[in-house]
């Protein structure tokens, strides 16, 4: 998280355990995937360099120490005493989790690059890939499925089945153009957000907080998910793969309709809506380039981006507003700076 | 099974339990992938077409009858009050990671038929297969953990990594003309046999039977599942499609060894072996249905197929060696038919 976060002085200490815990996580998470078969080791080796900002263990150890119920009576030295093993497990499980759906979306998008490096269906084949995220999938739950309690494995399960229902869902609306924005964010809180929203949860469990903070943590996780998506939308349109580092331009590319885009056709003129319709249309076509600028023009002259933004900044508003029910503690204020670093991002 | 069952008279009351069981099997299937989101209903109902034999929900239930602690004293008309939600609910589970798997395996087969129906992804595309099989993935492991123990998630999740590790390893040897039986061997007993030999397990995990009997029908399963796969192999070289029911012929196009093929390249002279060899190397090619013949007459001159059968009788008399251990009852002679049935099935 750190390359994200810009860190007030006061969670500075809360901040660097975190860095600290999520070592721990990577090692319950390399444990999990080892396997004494070379062909396996090595792509899952590949996996490793997939590694990035670590979002959603950072939100199950945040939560975790936010929403615990001694929080307000430990001292900040002694912080680490609050996290258990369970918490490690269940942010090495959300993140395989994860990785398992990048895997299989670069398969689907037919994506090049990941973390600046060649995707594992560019480098291994679509079939590696496929079986590769299986395996992820398959090794998560095993790994959630050896913790104490099944609450994880039944917050696991279901979030996993809502992200596929909510990609689904997004494959049904390929080149729908007509597509709304309620309908747009009904898609975002399931293949986006609910994983991030259980993450949060998960941090509870494993911290046998209230069930009503683990509620608000949730809704806090998933305010926090959509404007994740959001963020993640304006990259593709208007980031350099240099920087975000993955490949970019994909969502026109592959009929994903995106909040800018959604918000441009329905305020753009008709003569300019039918400009922009055209150039959907053909957006995989030769020339692709430059018809992603001229995308680009036309959104920023009907201040789609701005729009978009502030779609973003709405939900991270919200999602803030849920953390009242907490003590106030530099746990919950470290919550607070991660969500604002999502509207931040530039990668 | 009824209809791969060639049935002695004294187990037909069993036997038709089975039959009415796996309604009920259906039923939780059925109700755990509902969905209210059409786009994934219609997938989902997709999915119902390809239920074919439920040879792993049969073993759920076969086995959970033979080894329940009260079989011996529990007259026949009452074997339906040994049999409990859990085990329904296991059998829904390995039956739907078991589908999960055909719809990934039809993609990277690029197959065109299952269940003499056209593939989800000749029908709706590979993006939406792929995520269909995530779907189902999710539910199986989502519908594993309401159940009150732990131990079928852990059993489910391990099997799941296995199969996969079986398949990686399986693609790693592709086109490798060198692969020997023992190495066959390895890769089908993690691709094919692992989950067939869990749900032989789980019926002992939710009869709440002796340690020792789980892993006995543990291993009653794996040799089953073994010879199933060399059984598998057979009717790919020397099936009809509209028999088999499915795709024929992709093991030879996909770079597949299997046992005929190794037996025969192991066993045929010199000359003959440089001729397979080539006919191997453009299986996918133009001609390719000459070519089949041709294979199939080579491997025939070397007693391959017989060895190959051979090679699953041995397997199946290995698994009913380890009934050996439980009460001797008709649900146990169900078993031993049901082994019995995996060398005479020609779908």
């Amino acid at each position: 998280m750190q390359g994200v976060l810009d860190v007030p002085p006061e969670i500075v200490p809360v901040s660097t355990l975190l860095t600290r815990l999520l070592v721990r996580v990577e090692e319950v998470f390399d444990r999990q995937l080892s396997s004494d078969l070379p062909p396996v080791a090595s792509l899952v080796k590949h996996v490793e360099n997939y590694r990035g900002k670590m979002l959603r263990p950072s939100l199950v150890i945040a939560s975790g120490l936010a929403s615990h119920p001694a929080i307000a009576t430990t001292p900040i030295s002694q912080y680490e005493s609050l996290i258990t093993q369970d918490h490690m497990v269940m942010g090495a499980v959300v993140e395989m989790v994860h990785m398992a759906t990048l895997v299989h979306d670069d398969v689907l998008d037919d994506a090049e690059t990941r973390r600046r490096g060649l995707t594992v269906n560019k480098l291994r084949g679509n079939e590696a890939a496929v079986i590769l995220g299986d395996y992820l999938i398959a090794s998560a739950y095993h790994l959630c499925s050896t913790l104490p309690s099944n609450d994880a494995s039944v917050a696991v399960g279901r979030a996993s089945m809502v992200t596929c229902a909510g990609e689904l869902l997004q494959l049904h609306h390929r080149d729908d153009f007509s597509l709304d924005e309620p309908t747009y964010y009904e898609i975002v809180a399931r293949k986006t957000a609910e994983l991030i929203a259980t993450s949060a949860e998960l941090g509870c469990v494993a911290s046998r907080a209230d069930p009503a903070v683990r509620l608000a943590l949730g809704r806090f996780g998933r305010c926090v998910g959509v404007a994740f998506q959001v963020q993640d939308d304006i990259l593709d349109l208007t980031g350099k793969e240099s920087v975000v580092g993955k490949s970019v331009n994909k969502d026109m590319e592959k009929g994903k309709m995106t909040l800018p885009v959604i918000h441009h056709l329905a305020h753009a003129s008709p003569r300019q809506r039918g400009r922009t319709l055209q150039l959907l249309d053909l957006a995989s076509g030769d020339g692709h380039h430059q018809r992603q600028r001229d995308l680009v023009l036309a959104l920023e002259q009907t201040g789609s981006f701005e729009a978009a933004r502030a779609g973003a900044a709405h939900f991270i508003a919200h999602a803030k507003r849920e953390l009242s029910m907490l003590p106030v503690s530099p746990a919950s204020e470290l919550l607070r700076v991660m969500a604002d670093s999502v509207l931040a991002r530039t990668f």
